[in-house]
């Protein structure tokens, strides 16, 4: 999608030279634009833990360079050893991160298969950028999906489409299209007004700077509110669809995303508003039936909820929030429960939270 | 209660001088604890739409004062054209507060039905403090019905009862007690084990701000988390009681309180959570039948969202979150309807969120 009217993705070879790969330092967004160089293993591991990079698919392409950068710079010695290491390396990163362990799986099994070594380094590139070709055609795949629905409620409301999400499953994320705002990108492009309320996303407020960032600069109409508004927007009747993302999907249909996405379910649940979550497949968890029993939900540095950052006009800087004698509670996610789910825009088409449902879209999961 | 372990009040006369009213100034807190001083219907003003004091009841109490200070620095002319433009411009400081212009109006009748003027200042500062004192003792009423709610749920659970609470419904906002925390102090004096989850109340932050302030001088046990939390938490059994507050009461139980306050009643209506608003008779609006159509709901700055205020470590300053392309909505209320209320604790007792039980309690107002 377009930044400052240039069309970038988030990750991308420098000068087409495929000893540098480059991507958006989304530490500093929405308040300065820089480029990030990675040019070995160790770029790239600083890169994901550090979140100049972030999201499920951009972490794992990233880590997927990572490899082949890896590769490219090995030394002497033990071959097999040393890219054992740097996968165990690059996975640490984020621990939790399940598409980061996937790619870095995916390109070491390619490398250990095709006794890869540098020599072979133009093939394993190729599959570096294959995992990255194949997260667009996902993304944009789910936007096909999802704009049917946008379309639907334009054809009979004959006015602007007014979509609320929560966090960033936007482009940024991904590294293109991204998951929850593909839809919404494919029918801007096709003309349809669309309007996007979007939850700033306590703590970190990726939907203040990044979803923000990305609808404005594609040039999508887009509205920041606090996270506390939804609900009211809602029995107002200023929102026809609710669109997020997905961490993590249970075989049931239940998701675990951004905190805060089950308060906002709920609202659409009571003002009957169609509720949709946008997901590659590869957040499925098939082993998982119940959601609220089985997904553990991490805690994260209570730094995120009695500090923020911002822009001071020169500079970003944190000030804190909160009085000295308090402590906090900094839960990163929350499931909500299949019942409260429209439905699932997945790569495939989309399917109802139900187990039969999501397995005749993916019959291959089937036992 | 207690700050820095010394009693306070939100307001009262500096020395037990009649010419001199002093506040806690709320701009500051909790970075900055400081003492602002009244001495003219200027200064009332002032520190009314300022926010130096800020919360219906004290807003009231501090435009009684304004009145008194306007009658003892009134120099001639025309005294009754004096103090009704007085009384107008105090009213203007914060044109939608209810409690505001009903404290302006009982003072002017008083001082217009007493006539008032400067010989009678010590009649007129007792009408003041009379206003007060029935703040005071409503608060603790409010607390004592309430704290019943609590022992029981104590009584029941035999360990600590965890209390969510929204926005700052607090001492700070009334004289002393509060009216959602009155429930709160009262058990915490009684030595049952509490413990409250302070919703951050984004855009002003009134939550971690005021109310972890308060708590936290009083040596309550408390955690602030995003907004985005409390449903995570009622899903997990980590939360008993819900106690807010309200701007405004409708004859049928509906009730207007700080934007977020309708999504936290949604996620304990869906577990089974008792969910209770504390409020002072005085937020009754027997006219309005229902609050989704009637109650105006006001937008307030946006910057309030786009910008938030923080301790830098020296002093406190704004910073700005959000890109320059980007435009925020900010509604200050929303509505909870009375179906998701399970009970109204007012200075009267308790009552349900229909027109009959609130009527048995205020048999008065039947028509």
């Amino acid at each position: 999608m377009k930044i400052q009217n240039k069309h970038y993705q988030t990750i991308w070879l420098k000068n087409e030279t495929p000893e540098i790969i480059q991507v958006i330092d989304q530490r500093k967004l929405p308040f300065q634009f820089e480029i990030f160089e990675i040019k070995t293993v160790q770029d790239a591991f600083f890169a994901i833990k550090e979140m100049v990079v972030r999201g499920a698919p951009l972490i794992g392409v990233t880590a997927a360079y990572g490899m082949y950068l890896a590769v490219l710079n090995f030394g002497e010695g033990d071959f097999e050893k040393y890219i054992f290491e740097k996968a165990d390396y690059l996975k640490s990163s984020r621990p939790t991160a399940v598409n980061l362990a996937f790619a870095v799986d995916e390109m070491l099994e390619f490398i250990i298969k095709n006794k890869i070594q540098r020599d072979f380094k133009k093939m394993l590139l190729q599959k570096a950028n294959d995992l990255k070709e194949t997260e667009i055609e996902f993304s944009s795949k789910i936007g096909d999906f999802g704009l049917k629905i946008i379309e639907e409620i334009f054809q009979r409301k004959k006015q602007t489409v007014n979509i609320l999400t929560h966090c960033n499953a936007g482009w940024l994320a991904c590294i293109d299209w991204g998951t929850a705002t593909a839809p919404i990108y494919k029918a801007h492009l096709k003309g349809i007004p669309v309007h996007v309320w979007v939850d700033e996303t306590r703590p970190r407020n990726q939907g203040a700077r990044l979803t923000a960032f990305e609808l404005g600069e594609e040039g999508v109409s887009h509205t920041i509110i606090p996270d506390n508004t939804g609900g009211h927007l809602m029995q107002h009747g200023l929102v026809d669809l609710v669109i997020v993302g997905s961490d993590r999907t249970t075989a049931t249909g239940d998701i675990a995303n951004k905190i805060g996405t089950y308060l906002k379910a709920l609202a659409a649940k009571d003002n009957n508003i169609p509720f949709y979550v946008a997901l590659p497949s590869s957040t499925f968890d098939f082993t998982i039936e119940n959601g609220l029993t089985e997904i553990p939900i991490e805690q994260r540095d209570p730094k995120e909820v009695a500090e923020i950052e911002g822009w001071t006009g020169s500079e970003i800087k944190s000030v804190r929030l909160i009085p000295e004698k308090s402590g906090v509670a900094n839960y990163g996610f929350d499931v909500t429960p299949a019942r409260l789910v429209s439905g699932l825009i997945t790569e495939r088409g989309i399917c109802k939270g139900e187990r039969e449902s999501i397995l005749n879209l993916f019959p291959e999961k089937r036992k």
